[in-house]
Parts: C-alpha cells; structure tokens; sequence
C-alpha cells in the first residue's frame, strides 16, 4: 500500500507554501469586497439534488457529483436498476457553482436580508470534467452578487469592486470587457432569427474567436440562410472595433451597430446603460471598461449587461460575469434582480507574486537531540516573542539541507538553541538564512 | 415553489454576522498556530471509498456519505441490487474526519515534507448522524498535528498551542485533563482482562461519568467476574481524584493507581511520560495540566496520551486529541510517531464574544435614489477612505429601522448623501450610530 497513493482523480492537495499563498490571496480579497460592503455568507456543500438538477446550472448540471442516499435497501437498488435510473439512489449533489445555492438562500433567508444584499461567497466546488491541466474535479469559486438592485448601480459597484480586489492582488493590467445580451438580442432580432432559434444562435456567436466569421456564418446558415447573412454583415463590421478595443461609451456601442439597428429603442436603452456603467465605473475608480460587442458568455442565463476579465499573463480570462434578472426569481416566486462578478480564483492564484509579508520573522530553532523537553519550549517561546513563526527543528549531521529547505519555505532565521541559554534567553542570537 | 426552502437536512447556513464571527475566529486560529510552527494543509473533501473504510475511521465510517460513480450503466446497478451493495456504486465518500487524509497526504507527500511534520488542518467534515441540537452533519474540524516526533516534545508543542490558541480566543478558563492510554492497558491488564477483552472493556470505563463504577463493573462482570473485581478497586480509589482534579504530575498518577502497579514498568514509563509532559506544558507558558485516571477518549487508535479540554460554558469538551503512533503507519509502510490536538470549532465559536474590530468605522451611505449612479460610487469611495466598510443604502421613507439594522450588523456610522458632496467629498458628516 505504500506506492501510488493519491488524492481522487481530477483532485488536489495543496502542501504548506501553496496553501499559504492560497491563503493569503482569500484575505486579501475578503477585506477588500467586506470594505465595498459585501457580507460574506456560507451555504453547505451539498444542495438537494432536484435543486442542482432544475436547469439553472446548464451543462454543469450533467457534471455534479451525486451522493447516495443513506439507507438503501435492496428494493431501491432494484427500482433503479429496473427504471435504469442512478440518480433515483442520489438525494444530494455536490455544488457546481455558487449561483444555485446562493439562489436557494435567498430564498431561505429573505425575511432576514437586507432588501440590497451584496454577498460574498469563496468556496469549493466539483464538476466531474475530465481531468485535463489547469482543470480540476474539485475547485475554488469566489463571487459577489448584488441582489435587489435593477439600477445599473449593481453593474458598477461589482466592477469597481473587482477592479480593486485585483489590484489589490498585484494584477494591474487586467482589461474589462463589457457587453450586454440586449444588444445580441437586438441584434440577432434585427437579423431575422426567431426568438426560439436565438440562444442556439448566441452559441454560434460565441465562437466567433475560434472559428472567424465564416465559421460562425456557415453554421447559422444551417439555421436560417437569410438572417445568417445579414448577421454576417454586422460581424464583419465589428473587425476594427476588436483590434482597437475601444474604450466602451453610449457612442462607441451605437457606432458599431448596423445602421438601421441604432434607431432601435431596445438597442439605443442597452448602449446608454453600458455608458451610464462605463462612467460610474471610471468615477468609482475602476477604471476605463472596455467594448466587446462579441461577448456572449456561455450560460443561458445572462440577460442584460455581461462582462470578462482579462489579463496578459493568463491565456483566458480571470474573471467575468453579469446581470441575471430571472434567476433568483425561480425559487423566490418573485422576481429579484441580480448582478454578479466572479473572480477565476484558480487562474490568480498563480499569477500572484509569492510575497511572504517583507516583515515576517520566521525561525528556525535548531536543538540538540539531548536537551530535555522543558528545555525545548522554554525556549521555543522566547524564540516566539521574536519572531512571528518559530519550528523546532532536532540538529542533523549536516544542517545544511535542512536549513537551505526552510530558507525556501520562508524561514528567515536560525537559532541554535543551547541549554545555557534558559539563563538568558535574549542571549540567542538570530543568524540570517540563506 | 416559494415556501420552505431549507439547506439540506442537518445542514446550515450562515447568514452574515455568523460567517463574521466564523472567519474571525479562524483566522486567530491560523494565526496562533503558524506562529508556534504549524504548516496548514488542505486535501479534497471527498478521498477513495475504500480508504475511508479502510477501519481506520472506527464507527464514524459507517456515518459517511457516499459518492456515486459517474457513468453507472444499467448492468452495473443490477450487479448492485443483485448483491444488495449499495456502497458498490460508490468509488468516492465525503471525510468524515481530518485523520485519514492527513495519513493519506502524508503517504502521498513524504518524500517532500520535513522529517517531523507540524500539520494544521481547518476544514468540513460530514457526518450522516441523525439531526439533533448541536449536531451537525456538515461541520468544520480543526486540527494540528505532529509526525515523526517520538518524543513527548510533540505533546508538549500540541497542548501548549492549543492553550494559546484557546487564550487568543478569549477562553482562558480551560481545563486539560490528561490520561495516558498505558495506564489503562496496564491497569486492565493487571486486573486481569485478557488483551483481546481490553478494548471492549476500556469502552466500558469510558461510561464511567454516566453509570458510576456500578454500572461499570455490572457490564464487565459479564466479561470475566474477577477481573471486574479487582478492577472495582481501582475504580473506587479514582473518586477522591475525580473530585479534586489533582494537577498532573509523575507523583499523583502512581500515587492513584493500586499499589501492586505502581511497581509496573509501564505503568512507571507512562508516569514519568505524563510528569514530564505536565512540566514541559507549564514550563512553555501552556498552564496546569489536570490527572484524569478515567479519561479514555473513544476512538480506537489512540496508543498513549490523550487530554481533552473543558470549559465551564461547555457541557461538552471543547477540544481534545492523543498519540496515535500506528496509524500513519498503516498507508506509509513504515511506523510515523504521531500525536494531534483538535478544537471542537464549532463548540467554540459559540462561546466567543462577538467582538467586532473595536477600531473599525463602518459607514451605511444614505442616497435618494434620484441621484446619478456615478455620483453615488464617486461618494462611496471617497467614504472608504474613511471607514474599513462601507455600504449604500437608498433611503426609505422612514429610515430608522433600516439604521437600527445596520447597527445590529456592526455598522458605525450612517452619511446622509447629497449631489453636493460631490464638490467636496469631505464634506460629508459621519453621523454615529446607536
């Protein structure tokens, strides 16, 4: 048993120095949204599993994990075998995603929430994807949503709040792009597609940096002939807009509309909305936004402004998100607009430069094997109100090893402890490492 | 759809100031032990079905929630209602304590991890119990622990961190009683009882403090009458101990065992293990330590000391933990010494005050929802940069629900937001609140 043991398939474990990093990274975006006035909030990991299975996660919905039932009896087993149904045996799921369960505490809690809420909420969630780099079985998700609030304060509080918690981190060249689903809608309207064939169409869309405009117009063509070459007209439009990225405004969206839609009135409220956000933003100190009429995002449930994170050093975004007014409705039985941003924790979390705090103190007590026990601590603790971090390590042969390893988990000094130290103490002396 | 809408059953939620005061007292948690040489960790809540069942897990095993294979075809839940094994259909299952992946991180890791390893874990445990106040079937463990330290440095380090951490908490009036499971085996032993009765009789002592030595004795007389006898004896020589809580030392432990035991060599070894341990705890600032000849501690791996810890506000301990030198062993294949020390998390953090930052300035920003949304997160920053929190409320027609609220929720401060702030953000007057 003593080869080959290791965490489940897709999962990880972190050792000392990532978790630290890891760690320290969370603090730093807990203090910086608490201070936007996000309340951070916890649900259990499990939902019950005709809620993660309603439709409100799409495709995640296929990947959660499901837990058994206690207490199966041969019967159950047999029904389910017979009806060739595994998810009868299943009463809980593993969350994918933090957006149902925070739906469902919503739900759970109204009568105790402010009428705004701004949550927060950092944790684990699982989708059984096929292990691949950079993709894991078991993942950590970081949100804020702001629910109850229609105006398009939402939109710019989450965005400069973001922007803050990324700077915070260090990461100062990330690029907001912003879109909204209104204008897609306008759009795909203006074309020709029915209202039935439109999020098939978004799908489509979306690949627009994978496959290019002829991909995308040859698989709406398959749609509908008429309405994929009008569309393909405005695709091709939006070729200079992308390569500038131009600085998102009221008149940058209309100009990249085709002419007859920018009489449209759905058009014309959805670019005053995003100018109205790109002003606040830039007033808020988030920064100047940035125009992406080919921004989709993939979950069907966006339905107004939408937005994604950009940095240079990672190859897809570190954040995004978006309003999603229907949602929260579905189990409140009353509709409750909301607005979401999430950062891409497992992306930053690398990006971020290891900093231990310059500061920090951290110790190396090396002793001699034959010192007794009460010796050992005694001076443990007068090591401690030196340093913020203190490890007792027992002298090895050659310490050399040893103390090159501790210099790269952040130890910052040595002291080798002697018993004629319990005289005096502050007679240690502290000897640099590395 | 709109009524009862609950966190699975046994299971909670945690509305803001809950999760506040969570976080807060984990990240003195955290803070305490780093500083004392714990390195945190972090594995995936769920690991293989079969080493969660591997017996390692005692009675908690059969408490585990189970995972469902993904993919299950037809053939193979009629294999399962075939054999009526529902645990078949199962290759994953939640932890339901911190131990066994620990043993498996430290398998998985060993060639990259100090030779004497000082573990913090703080994470979800989950446990399928019937539901009961108090009882959660999702609850968070936290844990430190000490491989490779064979000596009773380990135990010294462990209870003299966790009395820090508990005093960083506020909860100075903590007893910790402390037995050495040796005692017991050599009083069971001399009493009579034959190795393989020895467990089940210590889990007979172990209900010492709810059926009285009658009722210990009855059980066992059904075990082997003269062994309970002469057990008796002992018991009955324990109540002037019990009664006193006699301070820990090499002197008061022979001096309650029966006369013939204390000339036992490993009755004298665990003696002087548990004195030593008592002078190296006081002697590193840990405090008194407690005799507890009764103490046994239920889970069967523990092989030398156990402590738990009492609070006079808890009916129950409010933290324990023991060597448990065979168990690391058993994945590793090869004997790790280990000892550990657990917080019961969620008993404490009940008994903490709530104490929010006494410095920090809170500030609820007032606005009539007239004004510009650029306008409102102009203001907003500029009251960040006078308050560690701040959240925009639009007013209300009466406000003072609404601010006795946000008082409740540690709020410090309500501005009333005008446009004309704008020309002069410092002009704004933070009012106090409540």
């Amino acid at each position: 048993m003593a080869t080959q043991i290791n965490p489940p398939r897709g999962m990880r474990d972190f050792l000392p120095a990532d978790k630290r990093r890891r760690e320290r990274v969370l603090a730093t975006i807990r203090k910086v949204y608490a201070s936007h006035g996000f309340d951070e909030i916890e649900t259990p990991v499990v939902e019950d599993s005709e809620r993660l299975h309603s439709g409100m996660g799409g495709d995640n919905e296929k990947l959660s994990f499901a837990v058994m039932r206690r207490g199966l009896e041969q019967a159950d087993l047999q029904r389910a075998a017979d009806a060739d149904d595994a998810l009868a045996l299943s009463d809980l799921g593993l969350r994918f995603d933090l957006t149902v369960p925070l739906a469902r505490y919503v739900a759970t809690h109204r009568g105790t929430l402010p009428n705004v809420f701004r949550a927060l909420q950092i944790g684990p969630v699982w989708r059984a994807e096929r292990p691949q780099k950079g993709r894991y079985r078991q993942f950590v998700q970081c949100d804020i949503d702001i629910l109850g609030e229609a105006s398009s304060l939402a939109e710019a509080e989450l965005l400069i709040a973001g922007a803050d918690a990324l700077g915070a981190l260090g990461l100062h060249d990330c690029t907001f792009r912003v879109n909204d689903r209104r204008l897609l809608t306008a759009l795909l309207d203006w074309s020709g597609f029915a209202a039935e064939q439109q999020s098939g169409a978004l799908i489509s869309v979306d690949k627009l940096d994978k496959i290019g405009v002829e991909g995308v117009t040859a698989e709406l063509e398959q749609v509908d002939a008429a309405a994929a070459a009008k569309l393909r007209l405005a695709l091709e439009g939006w070729a200079p807009v992308l390569a500038e990225g131009i600085p998102l405004s009221t008149e940058s969206v209309l100009a990249s509309l085709p002419e007859e839609l920018r009489a449209r009135p759905d058009a014309i409220a959805a670019a005053e909305s995003l100018g109205g956000i790109a002003d606040a933003v830039a007033a808020g100190g988030g920064g100047a936004l940035v125009y992406d009429p080919t921004l989709v995002r993939g979950m069907g449930y966006y339905t107004g402004t939408i937005f994604e994170v950009a940095h240079p050093s990672s190859g897809s975004s570190v954040g995004g998100g978006g309003r999603y007014d229907g949602m929260i409705g579905r189990f409140l039985g009353q509709d409750v607009p909301a607005c979401g941003f999430s950062i891409g924790f497992e992306r930053i979390v690398d990006l971020v430069e290891e900093r231990e705090s310059a500061a920090e103190v951290a110790i190396i007590g090396l002793y001699d094997k034959r010192m007794p026990v009460d010796a050992l601590v005694t001076l443990k603790a007068s090591l401690m109100a030196r340093g913020e971090r203190v490890r007792l390590e027992a002298r090895p042969k050659n310490a050399r090893n040893l103390l090159e390893r501790a210099a790269a988990e952040g130890f910052t000094h040595v002291a080798h402890l002697r018993e004629e130290h319990l005289d005096d103490p502050h007679s240690i002396t502290l000897e640099p490492l590395g």
